[in-house]
């Protein structure tokens, strides 16, 4: 992936809420500054990358897809759905390009149906809680 | 919430078909009088009663988060999702009104896959067994 | 249940103790301001609320079976007998009339030996999460 | 089902995919050589066969409810919704015609999680393991 | 035990109201009618036959305690207590006499929750599914 | 049954070698005198009771259909089978005469394998612990 | 397969009853019956279909192994056995021919320990619910 | 608790029956000896040791908070009940007293059904493991 | 067992095809070859080596038995029948001579359900992983 | 264990860090004066009292076995070991001396992986949850 | 940690043998690599980064523990430890620098019983996946 | 291997006591006596077999990373270690040299925690129960 290319972003469902509610645990930072950062970091290095949100799993799916046709690489926060979505697994195996997943807080020290991420497996990677800054590490690891 | 408001009521997957099937499991009123039923609870006691129903998880999870932005309180029948969709509960758990969780039926009486709720955690309450009659003592619960 | 009739109002171990101790927890209503407001809510109404309070795993059987002969609905609050108790659940099935089961708190965001309720399974319906007005929609839902 | 009549196949979340990814798993032939061999079957035996495709369980749900109303069967490959959809299940279960679930690999041969599927207890009844022709041996099944 | 002597026979909760409640599962005999058909049997066989039923675990320990000394044999029927209780199974370890369970209905062929009995390891013997029937068999038993 | 008639005794695994091995577990009689007690308990009631064993679970099987077939009622000790063999319990539920399970020793006082009968929960009844009088309280529970 | 060849239908155990016993559940049909139409299928096509059934688990183990010998192909009810036996399992997996697992029933219908079948792993594919023609798409399958 | 005050030893069920039954398991100490032994400890120290013995599981919930009210400290050992009672768990944690759970014996060396203590996690502490020595060490925790 | 004597060498199921069929895993060493070695073993050391194979769980009984009263030790490959007969155990814990548990494969290596072996906890010992070598070292262990 | 003598108290890992870190859970004594109490506590009763710490399972073992040769009882704090050292169980097991293991806190109270310890099982007794305290008790229960 | 600190990269155990072994699964770069790449890294941004490796789990918790007096933050590859030791966990909770849980490997898709690891819960953060870039991105997010 | 060469033979934590405790359990022969026979088994074959012991974890993987350097093969009993160490299960895995698995008891016939061996899936083979001789057979297998 040394060549320029395009990066998607994709967040799952109730991060569109981020900033707004629940600070203590999410921190202030909204999904569009979030956004915005990483726009800035691919901007800097001459990357393209994109960023989606959707509360929709079969939504996230076609996003995965689609990455997978468009993209050269994916970074992929599936909040809830990570823990509950064979769908969205299946979507991130059958695509050629390599998804690195990320959480903004350490799921594993929250709840125990929280602590399996079915996504994992078949990600290239994983990087969680450090907050915003997760997506920048992931991107880095993209590179 | 003494103060004239806004209630949603949600139904979640196949409580579109209520009435017609399975009327020995679910009784024999449509989805459309148990929604009178709730509209004509809250013109009693001038509370705007909004009914909504949908089988996609995701529509769902936007339609708590505009509840949460719009009315005082959120009656939720989460159906087949309270058992399996986190992104549901996340939601739940996301708004700052009080949502109070409904079943037509005693699902402890029913398949084993059906006795764990995760709703019912970040729920403010629980009312279930009563048949349509739950939605009105929720809707009670609520005031 | 039209007729005027008799109510039993049940309640379970420790119960005795509300109002007095981990009101952060149970509120500050004692036992006796709930029993109080379950019997007006029967005298405007006609009906004969009566309320009985026990630790003894075996004297709530007897009063489950008492009810079951001398009123026409049982409002029951198993406090930690709901958890373990397998007598109380068969003197509930056991029972002509309906039980509807009740708790002050939401069981279902305390420790997990709190989750499932032996009586749920046979009782008419549940109510909980309200704390005291449980009782007072309970109440409603015998109606 | 003697009389001509109309028989749904509804296809499951990824395989848009078939034919183009991990051929090794799940064979060269696409989703469109798979519906136009259904589609033939049916024009040779005088049944309207009308073939679907989602990754949103939402619309497989509406897809379901739909056939049960406009079809006299269902050939159903519900992929990963199979082993984490209750909705599904519950849509299965409502309509009234006969649901017969189909995959394409064996999948008691893969991961744990997609040994069980929540469809097949509430289905006609189930064929796998046998790539496009399991489609066939449904459509057959079902006549 | 050829010698003339005692034997305790002690039912469980609930059974007080045998004949009176459920006869498709327990059947039309009341225990007042099992009682005198044990009695009876003794009488045959010069043997003192008594009985005693309570719906208080505390009591039926008191009752074993009282049987390992006053009797030279105990038939226990449980009930509910069966599954749940250590200190009866207790109460029937610490007893110098021999214990036989008893059961009327089937109990591996009822509720999860009531195929594993905690008596039974601590127990001389069992006998269950002969009904009324099973009380005699057990008296025969210890003979 | 009042009828004389024909009842089966089929012995399962090992218990060929009774009496000769672990007599402190299994006790001195052999199966011939087991048999013969059975025998013996038939001649003085006008009973034909005959006596079957095997090691083999297909000749159980066997034996249990032709019980079916020639009996009125059958005695069954499956042993090991109990715990494992499927087959046998399919065998037992799909006869028409009354199945009564029997085991020598107290199985639920042994290794934790041996706690699960498949057998039970379709045998018209179980009576374990007594040893060789187990099979003598097993027919007359038949009669 | 297009060669004429031979076919081994295998039936396990207590299948000999079908048609005599249970036939709510299991139909009305005739082993001897199912027998024919396979062999009456296989004559319209000039394949040798050859039956057997045993209650034995080391027979059905032998004729496994023998058809891995002597047929193209092996449609293989395990009936009790498919949830118990790894032998049979190891004999499926041992032979070179293809072997499809049949079931007249919805095993995953009915109680829990038929839900698995360590066949189903090992075999080339599956075809169960649809009752005696279950037998004929096996066959199909194979073709 | 410098101050001279009241402490309750509360023993639990068949606890009664200590020196004259299983003294390999439980040694020759009466209970009486083990109050007296108490007493004598509290009257060097001028401290009022009161004792109190009950099978009943209700009484001991009683007795509980009873010492809640008159006592500065509470030394309890629940026997069986600290395995199953939810209700006995509910007293130790509702009252404002420390209360020190005391066994005789070396409970996680006994039966797996004693491993798990449900009053631990409540209780200020655990002495176990000394015999009647237990209960002193326990008193002098309190101290 | 310096003396001559007869040791017996049981094969369990399937091993029958030993060396013709997934050599990869088994080797190519047919079961012939198997049993000449270990007789040419016994030869060398004057004992009289006996070998058998079935696929028959009973026969395997048989033969255990037989080898407790005929053989001074038995070498037993259970294959398949390892893992789940009850009764093959109970036939090797009720012999009086040594029997030594061998696998040709590293069964902890394979599938989960090949891990654990009913027969290990009453061998005498086990030997594993080193091929037709198992079968010597085993012979060298009963010595 | 009245003669004088010598006893070794044992300390595992990270409890070296006392008194410095988490005060709120561990208090603020330091591991030097707990250490020095124990040395007083020895002091006034004539025996020799050494204590020891490591952060390493294998030190901590050969500490044990030391003072199985060289004191007349041990008390030993395995800390985190306790949970998941099987190799110091088996050093417990193995000293003919007393070990009184002993926990400052409350470990049942704590997370789910702290409730069992391993070493309890084979401990002569168990003291815990009265912080420092917890260690004169528990030599208190040596003497 | 913006100021110029130090920075503590500890390796657990079998690393040492990076490079030399499994290249296949850990790649060709040898642990000195690593560790140069590591202070390279710092060397660039004036941070003094020192690597450890060790197989001793003790030594790790002493490594952690000096880390916590010695540097700003710890970057923690814990290998087969973070699957088994509580101890480590301890060290890394009782440490207030943060720690970085690191693994080159993405353990999620090896075996079952590296899913788990005790340390992620009291990390700050998590990176695994990305082989030797692993560490370099842990070591960024702790800038 | 049957080159000259050199075995290594690890003895894991408390082996140092064999022969001095629990005699009725490991034997009286002690661990110098075990390596002796050993060291004599080498000599009379041109084999230098060298032996070690250790309690401590770290060093026991140390040793098999040795022995993966200077031996030609490595017999290893784990004790203890074998049930809970991942890391000496990765240490054998990544040495290219056998491994045989060695245990003095038959642990499958002791604690459930003794079942499972981490280290048997990747060991050469196991052999175990036969008391020191198991040395002696290992080594055997290892030529």
């Amino acid at each position: 992936m040394e060549r320029p290319g395009v990066i998607f972003v994709i967040h799952g469902p109730n991060l569109n809420l981020l900033g707004r509610r629940e600070p203590a645990l999410y921190g202030t930072a909204t999904l569009e500054e979030i956004d915005e950062s990483c726009r800035s970091w691919g901007r800097e290095r001459g990357i393209d990358v994109r960023t989606f949100q959707s509360n929709h799993e079969g939504e996230l799916v076609d996003l995965v897809q689609q990455g997978g046709d468009e993209a050269s690489g994916i970074v992929l926060n599936g909040a809830a759905y990570s823990h509950t979505s064979v769908a969205l697994r299946d979507a991130v195996a059958a695509v050629a390009v390599p998804v690195v997943e990320v959480h903004l807080t350490n799921t594993a020290a929250r709840e125990s149906f929280r602590h399996r991420s079915l996504l994992t497996a078949v990600a290239a990677g994983l990087v969680m809680g450090f907050g915003p800054r997760s997506y920048l590490l992931a991107l880095e690891a993209l590179r």
